[in-house]
C-alpha cells in the first residue's frame, strides 16, 4: 500500500520532470525570441511544484512504512532506497536557506554573465564571495545530516557514493603522470608535424549534409531514432527523456569536425538515457545515475570510439561521401588527436582537460574548507596554471577564474565529473577490450553490437541500483584507477 | 489576501497548462515516433494534476471570501467572477461520472477510427449509442447546476452565454436563405466557368518557397513573429502559448491554396492568443473568450480578408513572387470563391459549411432530448442532407454520420460554433466597413493597421471579461444576426 503511493508520488514527479525537460529542450530549440518571459515563470512554477510535491513530509512517512513493513521484491527495496537518498538529499536544507542561495546564486550569474566579458573581476569577485559563503554554509549542513565530509557531501549531489578519500589520490597520480606527459606529447606531435604539415580540413559544407552525416553516425554507433531526434541550438547538449533523446549541436560551413564530435559527445549521453530500464523510468532508482558515470557514456563515444583510428576505417568514407571529400587517415587523425596548451577548459584537448579539472577540483576545496578566499582566487588559479600547463592567466581573468559558469552558479563539487568520466571511459574500454579483443576490428567495420552489449548489460541497464563506485566495480571488477586512462593516452599520443 | 491566493492558484494552473499546451504542440511537430506511451503518460498525470489543482474545495472558499470581502478593483472583479464560472463548470459533475465519461468516449473514439474507413456503422452504433447515454446524463446534470437548458448547458462550457433561444431562429433563418441561394451560386459560377474555364493553379512548389510566402502573408496580417512560428504537422492547427503562438500548415508540392488558405486560417486564431491581455494571462478572464468567438477571428483573416478579392490584390504578387508565376486575378478568384456541393464537412467552402454545421445542431440536439435514437441517426442524417444539399449518405455512412470526431469523442454542444463564428466575423466586417468605408482599399494595399486596430479593440483585449453575446452586441452594435452573413455570401456568391 505504502509502496503503491510512493509509486504514484514518482509518477506525478515523473510527469513533472518530463514537461521540465521538454519545456527546456523546446525552449533552446523552438521557442520564438518573445516567448522566454512567460517560459521562465511557467517552468519556475513548475519547478516548484516538482520541489513541494518532492519533499512532501508524507513521503518519509510512506517510505518508513514501506522499508519497514511491506513484503517487498529486491527491486522494490532497492527503488524505495534510492528514493528514500533522493529524499534526504532534497530535504536536507531548510526552505529558507534554499530561498536565499536560489537568490544570491542567480544574482550571481547574472553578475557573472555581465562581468565577463570584459574580465571585470573586481565586480565580479565580492559576488562569488556570496556564493562562496552559503556553499560553505550548505556544506556544513549537507555534512551533518549525511554523516560525510563537506566536500564529499556536496559531490553526493551528482555522483552517490564518490569520495575524495578515492578522487584525490587518483587526481593525484593522474596530474603528476600528465605534467610530465604534456611536452613530450607535444614533441611527438612536432616532430609528426614537421615532416608532414597539417592539411586544413575546410571547405563548405552545406548543414544538410553535415546533418546527413552526423545521423548516419549516431545511427551507426547505436542511437536509436524511434526514440530521439537531433536538433540545431546555441549551446549542444542532450535533453528530452529517455523514450525521445533530444540531441541538438551547431554548424559551421567551413568545418565538420567540431559538429561530428559535438554529436558523437550526444550520442554518447543519447545512448544511456535510451537504454535505461523503462518499467523503472519514473523511480530514481530508474534514471541515470549520475554526472561521472554520465559523462562515462559521452566520452566513451567520442573519445575511445570517435577518436579511435579504427573506427576512422570506418568512418572515413562516409565522411567522404557525404561531404564530397577524399582525404587520407595521415589528413584526418592530426585534427583529430590534436594537443594544445591552452587557457580554456571547454577548448581543451583529451591530454589537457584533466588538468583543467584537477585545477577546480583543488581550488573548490581550499575554498570551501576556507584555506583560500575568493580575494585570492586569482593568484592561486594562476599558479597551479602555471605548475600543470606552463600558462599564465594573471592579467586575463575573463580567461581564468571567471571563464566557467559553474561557480557563480553555485555548482561547486560537480567538476571533477568530467574527468572522472574520462578516466571510468577508459577503465571501460580495458574491460571490453579484455573480453573481446577483436574490438577495434569490430569498429572498423562500424559493427558495434558487442561495444553496446556490454554497457548496456554493465551500465545502462544498472540505472541507479548502486552508488557510482558500485556500478563501476561490478562492470569492471575494479575501482577507480587512472592506469587505464593513462595508458590510453600513451598509446594514443605518447609515440 | 484571498485574491492573492487565487492569483497564485491561478498562476500554478497557468504553468500547468503552458506545459500541456506546449507538450501538445511538441507532440504534434517535434517528438520522435517512439515517444508516444511516455508522452500520453506524463500529460494524463499533469492533466489529472490540473484538475486535482483546478477543483479544489479551498478554491471555492477563496472565491467567496473575496467576492465577499474584499475591497477589488473592477478588473478583479470580473477575474474573481470569471473563476468562479469556471470552477462550477469544472466541478458540477461527480467524478466518478467524469471518469466513466473519459473511458466510454475513449473507447468510442478508438472504435470510431477502427470502424469509419470502412464506413462499419453495426460496429460503430453501440459505442455512439454508450456515449449519447452519457451525454443525456451530463447535460441534465449540468442543467441542474447552472440552471440552464441541457443543450445550453453544454454549449455553455465552449461559448459561455450562448443559448438555443437565440441560435436557433438565426441557424432557421440561415438555413432556409442558403437551401435557395446554393442553386443559384452554383448557377452563377456555372455560367461563370462557361465562358472563362478554371485554369489549374498547379505546379511545382518547394515546400521553403511555399513556407517563405506564408511567414509573408502571417507578418503582413499581422502576426508577430517575436511571439510564434509556424511549422509542419499532418493536422494544421494553432497551438502553444499567447506569448508563443505555434502555428502548423502541411503543404502539398503541386498546389499552395491549401497551405496558404490554412495558414491565413490559423493566423487568425494566433492573432486573437497573440493580442490577449499580458497582466491577466494566468486567469480565466484573460484567455480568448470561446470557440465561436476564436473561430469568428480564424474566419475573419480566412474568409473576410483572405477571400476578398481587394486581399488578392495584394497578395497576387506576392504569390507571383515567391512562386515564380504570373496568375491574374481571373485565374486565381474562381479557386478563392469555389462552390461546390459534398458530403464532408472539412471539405465545404463558405456557402454549404453552415448547412452541415446546422444538419449537427439540430441532430445533436434530438439525440440529447431522446427524440432521436442512434439507431436512426443515418436514415435523419440522409434526410436533412437531402433536404439541404441535395446529397444521400445512406449508403455511405463513413462520409456521414461516421464522418466527425466530435460525437463518438463526447463533444456535444460544440458544432455550432463554426458557424456562429461565420456569422459573427461577418457582423464584426459590416462594424468595420460602417467606420472605415475605405477597408477594401487599404486591404488591397496590405494595410491592415485599421481592421486590426478594431479587432484589438473591440475583441481580443475583452478576452474573458463578458460572455460571448455581450463581447458581440459591444463590439458591432447588434445581437447575433445572420443578416451580415447573407449579404456578405449573396455580394460574393450572388452575381
Amino acid at each position: 500500500m505504502s509502496f503503491a503511493k510512493l509509486d504514484d508520488h514518482c509518477r506525478a514527479l515523473g510527469a513533472l520532470d518530463h514537461a521540465l525537460s521538454i519545456l527546456g529542450t523546446d525552449e533552446a530549440v523552438n521557442m520564438a525570441p518573445g516567448g522566454g518571459e512567460a517560459r521562465a515563470e511557467a517552468m519556475a512554477t513548475l519547478s516548484g511544484m516538482y520541489h513541494r510535491q518532492a519533499t512532501d513530509p508524507r513521503v518519509r512517512e510512506w517510505i518508513e512504512t514501506a522499508a519497514r513493513s511491506e513484503d517487498l521484491a529486491p527491486e522494490q527495496v532497492i527503488a524505495v532506497s534510492e528514493l528514500e537518498r533522493s529524499y534526504i538529499n532534497m530535504t536536507c536544507l531548510p526552505s529558507d536557506f534554499v530561498e536565499s542561495k536560489m537568490r544570491t546564486s542567480m544574482r550571481s550569474e547574472q553578475l557573472w554573465r555581465k562581468a565577463r566579458p570584459t574580465g571585470d573581476w573586481a565586480a565580479f569577485q565580492p559576488a562569488l564571495e556570496g556564493v562562496v559563503t552559503l556553499m560553505r554554509e550548505e556544506a556544513a549542513m549537507r555534512a551533518e545530516v549525511l554523516g560525510l565530509e563537506p566536500y564529499d557531501a556536496l559531490m553526493e549531489q551528482y555522483d552517490p557514493g564518490n569520495r575524495t578519500a578515492s578522487i584525490t589520490p587518483v587526481f593525484a597520480e593522474l596530474k603528476a603522470f600528465l605534467v610530465e606527459f604534456l611536452p613530450r606529447a607535444l614533441a611527438v606531435q612536432e616532430a609528426r608535424l614537421s615532416t608532414r604539415p597539417l592539411k586544413p580540413l575546410s571547405g563548405d559544407y552545406p548543414v544538410e549534409r553535415q546533418k546527413a552525416l552526423g545521423l548516419e553516425m549516431m545511427t551507426a554507433v547505436g542511437f536509436d531514432m524511434n526514440h530521439g531526434s537531433l536538433s540545431v541550438s546555441d549551446h549542444p547538449f542532450c535533453g528530452g527523456v529517455p523514450s525521445d533523446v533530444r540531441m541538438t549541436t551547431r554548424y559551421r560551413i567551413d568545418e565538420f569536425l567540431p559538429a561530428l564530435m559535438g554529436i558523437l559527445h550526444e550520442t554518447g549521453h543519447g545512448l544511456y538515457e535510451q537504454n535505461l530500464p523503462k518499467d523503472w523510468s519514473h523511480w530514481p532508482s530508474g534514471k541515470a545515475r549520475g554526472m561521472s558515470l554520465h559523462e562515462s557514456q559521452s566520452l566513451f563515444v567520442e573519445k575511445q570510439i570517435g577518436r579511435n583510428p579504427a573506427f576512422w576505417r570506418f568512418a572515413l568514407p562516409l565522411v567522404d561521401q557525404f561531404l564530397n571529400e577524399s582525404w587520407t587517415m595521415e589528413d584526418l587523425l592530426p585534427h583529430v588527436h590534436q594537443v594544445k596548451r591552452g587557457k580554456i577548459r571547454v577548448d581543451a584537448d583529451e591530454v589537457t582537460y584533466p588538468l583543467h579539472v584537477i585545477l577546480r577540483y583543488e581550488l573548490e576545496q581550499d575554498l570551501l574548507s576556507g584555506r583560500l578566499e575568493v580575494k585570492d582566487l586569482p593568484e592561486a588559479w594562476d599558479a597551479k596554471m602555471q605548475a600543470s600547463l606552463g600558462i599564465s592567466t594573471l592579467d586575463d581573468p575573463k580567461n581564468g577564474p571567471m571563464q566557467d559558469v559553474h561557480w557563480p552558479s553555485g555548482a561547486f563539487g560537480y567538476f571533477p565529473s568530467y574527468t572522472l568520466g574520462a578516466v571510468m571511459a577508459a577503465q571501460q574500454w580495458a574491460a571490453i577490450l579484455k573480453l573481446n579483443p577483436d574490438v577495434d576490428a569490430q569498429i572498423s567495420v562500424g559493427d558495434f553490437e558487442m561495444v553496446n552489449a556490454w554497457r548496456r548489460d554493465n551500465i545502462w541497464s544498472r540505472a541507479s541500483t548502486g552508488s557510482t563506485p558500485e556500478i563501476l566495480r561490478d562492470a569492471t571488477g575494479e575501482d577507480l584507477n587512472p592506469a587505464r586512462f593513462i595508458a590510453h593516452l600513451q598509446a594514443r599520443y605518447g609515440q
